[in-house]
């Protein structure tokens, strides 16, 4: 499962970018971008690239798993690594040490200050792996289509079950229960499941409310699976959906798929956002669009590109997003759809496979 | 649900404590202190504390769900969060502001720094709302005890159904189901079902491994509901155990006794700690015990205080605390044993209901 070759790649990249950020050396302490370059799967550990080779510091909890998961050189600290890490600094003379000031918390930088010698200065290096992990390699784009199919079998194998009368957290539970019997190793965050007025709110968390008949349901899901995320939104409708519902319904579809036609290699995501945002206009629902269009996803549920109002970044083939307009109506309830799609030379493939009908069971 | 008299309470707790500490306000932005002391769930939000009142700052995407979870003023900022806060800041001429150095981001606090205005400081409060967190109020205990019920249940309704040939995977999902229908709103973390050899490794991920006959599992499983955690580690065997199985069973059991013998109001939790580790010690097992004897437990799975060999904390009335010694053993596996305990005037209260019984089966 462990693509060594591929986590080599990655530290020989970084290892060979420190020279021309004038770096002796990368700490890498947050989780995901360890990960990525390391393989590691442990809560507690640090990177240090080098130029030539990467040395992991975690601590006994971890040894046996970090010899296991990594090619990498691995100390095992006793103590803090914090006081490990500034030794190995020490030993190995390194003067200039990139940090990520976005991850890293005042105390672990203060700390770290404190302990390297005074000749190190510690240098903020914002987004380098972020930027790498963009874009997605073949390897990485199997896994999150496996994350994404895993994530649509689990939803259909629900749909035949939902009924007025089961409870959101009833519901969301069997979702992630499906997901992880499909090789899921945890639902990529906490489904959503909201049905009627509290669908409104963007984020709910299933209460024990039931389901209603003649509710709107959304139904927010994503799975990960070999560290993989994927994240789709479905609506289901119990009953007869009415005008008001086909009709927000209808524009938030057609917000979707505008902003899904516009994805290709050198858009903007801000230019994305705007197609969704443009469609809802049209049927003066905008202000009802609380959020932005979309995120990128691997590792991470929300990663590097945000497609947004003011979002600058180009996408480039090779990207993995989400495409998630929706409506919020206080009273009423909310409308959301949303697929993972992966931009491609030609514009984007759709890794979705399930119907985007509002869902009327 | 919510009880807003308790939140008012902790939020008057703290803004009373502001002048002691010459300060004019405290910014809390991390997501367990929020809570704690305004009841807000979102992902998104930090909350001013001022000496008589309290504002949340949080995005439009929880607009309706702040006006619900809380009574504090609710400003919903269109930008950067931090924006807003410096606004308030400047509008409220305040000049000495605390912020938690061990959660927040060096960027945030850069970009805080940039926004006040320059009469404003911002000064470094460690540990303050994780020190009031220590102690539970009857609500918390009493979602702590319901919290740490389910995940027994779950454990228990599992257990009849384990046989030689399910996956770590399956297993785990069945019991985190469980625990879900059972009123949970989610596992406190992965659930940890290692079966043979992997059982060595401290925080193994469940994998697709089926567990065999003749094979110790351990099981590690933790509920959070009403946003309250519980954990607990039970071992299972699949067949009948030899004399090593039987001894480190015995080893651990009677060091997790010790250490819970030793549980009460003024003890050092370092002397908890030394309790397990002296029991372990006669067996020649104490260098297989990588790891502290315990921690806090709470809104966090991890919280203050920790029980390990170098803390200096002591124990105090209402204190929720977890005691798992456990031994790794590379190439036999791991065993540990673990209950959730609250500490009580008369020593300590065992929450975890379920038999510590080597589970065979």
């Amino acid at each position: 499962m462990a693509a060594g070759n591929e986590y080599r790649q990655r530290r020989q990249a970084v290892g060979g970018g420190l020279a021309a950020r004038k770096l002796d050396a990368l700490l890498v302490a947050y989780s995901a971008n360890l990960r990525y370059l390391s393989g590691f799967t442990g809560s507690n550990g640090s990177l240090l690239v080098l130029p030539d080779r990467a040395i992991l510091f975690t601590d006994p909890r971890y040894q046996i798993q970090a010899a296991r998961e990594t090619d990498c050189q691995v100390k095992v600290a006793k103590g803090p690594l914090v006081a490990a890490i500034a030794a190995s600094i020490a030993r190995l003379r390194l003067r200039r040490i990139g940090y990520e000031p976005p991850r890293m918390t005042c105390d672990w930088f203060d700390s770290l200050c404190k302990s390297v010698p005074s000749r190190a200065s510690l240098e903020p290096v914002s987004g380098w792996i972020e930027e790498l992990r963009m874009i997605k390699s073949p390897v990485e784009l199997e896994r999150i289509r496996r994350s994404v199919e895993t994530n649509s079998r689990a939803f259909q194998q629900v749909l035949k079950h939902v009924r007025a009368g089961i409870s959101e957290r009833d519901l969301a539970a069997d979702l992630e229960y499906r997901m992880r019997r499909l090789g899921a190793e945890k639902p990529a965050f906490e489904t959503i499941v909201a049905g009627g007025e509290r669908g409104a709110l963007p984020h709910a968390q299933p209460t024990g409310a039931k389901i209603e008949a003649g509710s709107l349901v959304v139904v927010d899901m994503g799975a990960v699976q070999d560290g993989y995320c994927s994240d789709m939104t479905r609506m289901i409708f119990l009953g007869s959906p009415g005008p008001k519902v086909k009709r927000t319904y209808r524009a938030v579809l057609e917000a979707q798929a505008a902003a899904i036609a516009a994805v290709r290699p050198g858009v903007s995501t801000a230019h994305v956002d705007r197609q969704a945002r443009n469609v809802l206009k049209a049927y003066g629902l905008d202000a009802a669009f609380v959020h932005s269009t979309g995120h990128g996803l691997g590792l991470e549920i929300h990663e590097p590109p945000r497609i947004g109002k003011r979002d600058k970044a180009r996408l480039e083939t090779g990207m993995a997003i989400t495409i998630e307009p929706g409506v919020y109506l206080e009273g009423f309830g909310g409308i959301r759809i949303e697929d993972t799609v992966v931009v491609t030379e030609g514009g984007c493939e759709i890794l979705t496979p399930t119907s985007k009908d509002l869902q009327v069971v």
